[in-house]
Formats: structure tokens, sequence, C-alpha cells
């Protein structure tokens, strides 16, 4: 993965707060709180997973089928930008 | 939450293994390990999360709602049974 | 599933839409429209199948469960309440 | 859209299969079946839409943005067959 540094520490950061949220969740069951405000910390856990997903698929698309930003064929250019934003739909 | 003492124990070690398979992500990523890998790292902490809140619902039901194991009323524990399945089917 | 006459037509009438809808994407596929407006078009069902399974859930826990409405038990009534939020929160 | 003959066929198969399982949701309604039934057969319905959406985005990648198949480019080639099976993982 030859990211540049950018993306690494943007999805370093994205990583390092789900971290965080889990010890959060952790910290609830340990403390023993009610069963929705667990699910709600559980629920935007889930929201970070599929953020983080389309962040990766993104990236991949980028760095290893076509960015959009360098790619020489306008058809490809276009596809792959319409391919991003159906990832983020259908992800986030 | 007044959850039995088994189930505080079985859902701490779900968020806690969660919490480890963040941090195989974050080390995959600082490796500049491949995306593939690092989705797929990613795809199973989405499947830890799905199973979590089926965990989380399941309890809520049981302890707050209607506990099909000491119910009276049989159609309350039916239903109570058949919407414990229904949410394992659309969250697992 | 007993329900009351009017669960029933918004159910059909949910359905019915979602049958509509169907039908649209199976227009567009025909007309050779783009892959991003067929998609478009999915996601629009697949949103609508969520809303479905949202309000049949929420039907099976008040008529079969727990209705909050009538419920006599305080605790169960609030339980059903928290339980019929947090399906629509994780369908919706 | 320019796919060929096959994908189309293929696909307006799925969307009248799918056509076919909202007439069955309608009809179990109208019959006044289980809610556990109506949400087995809607719970299909949301499958189905799962593979039809995999199946159009594989579409859209091999025909505007990289075929695998015909692509030049190993890199791009590999690129392009990992991101497909990546969709296929996460939509499936």
């Amino acid at each position: 993965m030859t990211h540049t540094i950018k993306d690494k520490a943007k999805l370093l950061g994205r990583i390092r707060r789900l971290k965080g949220q889990a010890e959060a969740v952790e910290r609830a069951l340990e403390a023993e709180r009610g069963c929705t405000d667990v699910l709600m910390l559980v629920a935007s856990m889930r929201g970070a997973i599929n953020g983080l997903t389309a962040e990766l698929m993104e990236d991949h698309i980028r760095h290893h089928v076509v960015d959009p930003a360098t790619e020489a064929d306008a058809g490809r250019a276009r596809g792959a930008t319409e391919l991003i934003e159906l990832v983020r739909t259908y992800l986030k």
C-alpha cells in the first residue's frame, strides 16, 4: 500500500478513534450503563467502520485501479469518479 | 442494566476482542500492508460489531421486555422467541 | 397476524411502492440507462426494504410481545418503547 | 450502459425475480400470514438487492473503469480484480 503520508495519517486517525470508541463501550459495560446507551455507542462504532471502509475502498480505487485526478482517459476518469461516489453512497 | 454476571462477562469479552481487532488494523496500516488485507481485517470488525449488537438487543429483550424462559403468557413468550430469532437473522 | 386494518393498509402501500420501484429498475435496464442511474434506483429500493423491515418488526413487537400503548407494567412499556427506537435506528 | 447482451439478460432476470418476491410479500400480507413469515420473505428480498447491487457495481468496474480480462497494465488488472472481490465481500 504505497499511499501518500497524508492518507496514512488520516486512516490511522480513524482507526485510533475507533479504538477509543471500543474503550468507551467497555467502560459503559463495566459501569453497567443501560442497554440503550451501550447500543447507541455501538451504533456509532458501526458508522465509523462504514466510513473507514469507504475511505479504504476509495484509496484502493485511486492508488491501484484508476485515479480520476491523473487519468488521461476521460471515460475511465469519469467511471472511477462515479464508482467512488457509489461506494460512498452504499457504505456511509 | 441489571444483567447476570455471565452476560456481562460475555459482552466484555466481545468488546475486548473488538479492541484487539482495531489494534490489528492499526498495526497493518502502520506496516503499510496492502489495502485488501486491511479491508479484510475491517470486514471482520464489522461482523463482530453486528454480533455484539445482536447480543445486546437480545439481552435488552430478555431483561427489559419479555424473557421467553420465564414468561407466564405463552403468546408473549413465543412472540419474544421469534423476535430474538429475527434480530439474529437481520444483524448477524 | 391479527393486525389492525390500518397497519395492513400501510404495509400493503409500502410493498406496492417497492414493486413499482422494481418495475422502474426493469425499465431502466431495458432502456440501457447508465449504471449509476440504475444503482441509484436500486439504492432507493434498499432504503424502502429497510423501512418495511423496521415497520414489520415494530408491528411484531406491539402485537405479539409488548405494546407500550396498552402495557400495564411501566418497566416493560419503557423497555418496548426503547426497543422500537433501537430497531428504527438500526434499520432505517 | 453498453453492456453485453448476456449481462443485460442476467440483470433483467434478477430484477424480475425481485418483482416476483415483492408480489409474494404482497400476497402474504393480504392473506394475513404471520409477521415472522413475512419478515423472512422481506429478508430474502434484501439479500437479492445486495446481490443485484454487487453485480451492477462489478459491471460498472468492468465496463467503465478497468476490465481485468482485457487490461494491458498488470497492476491495474490486479487492482480491479481485488476491487471486484471486495465489492462482493461487502455486498453479498
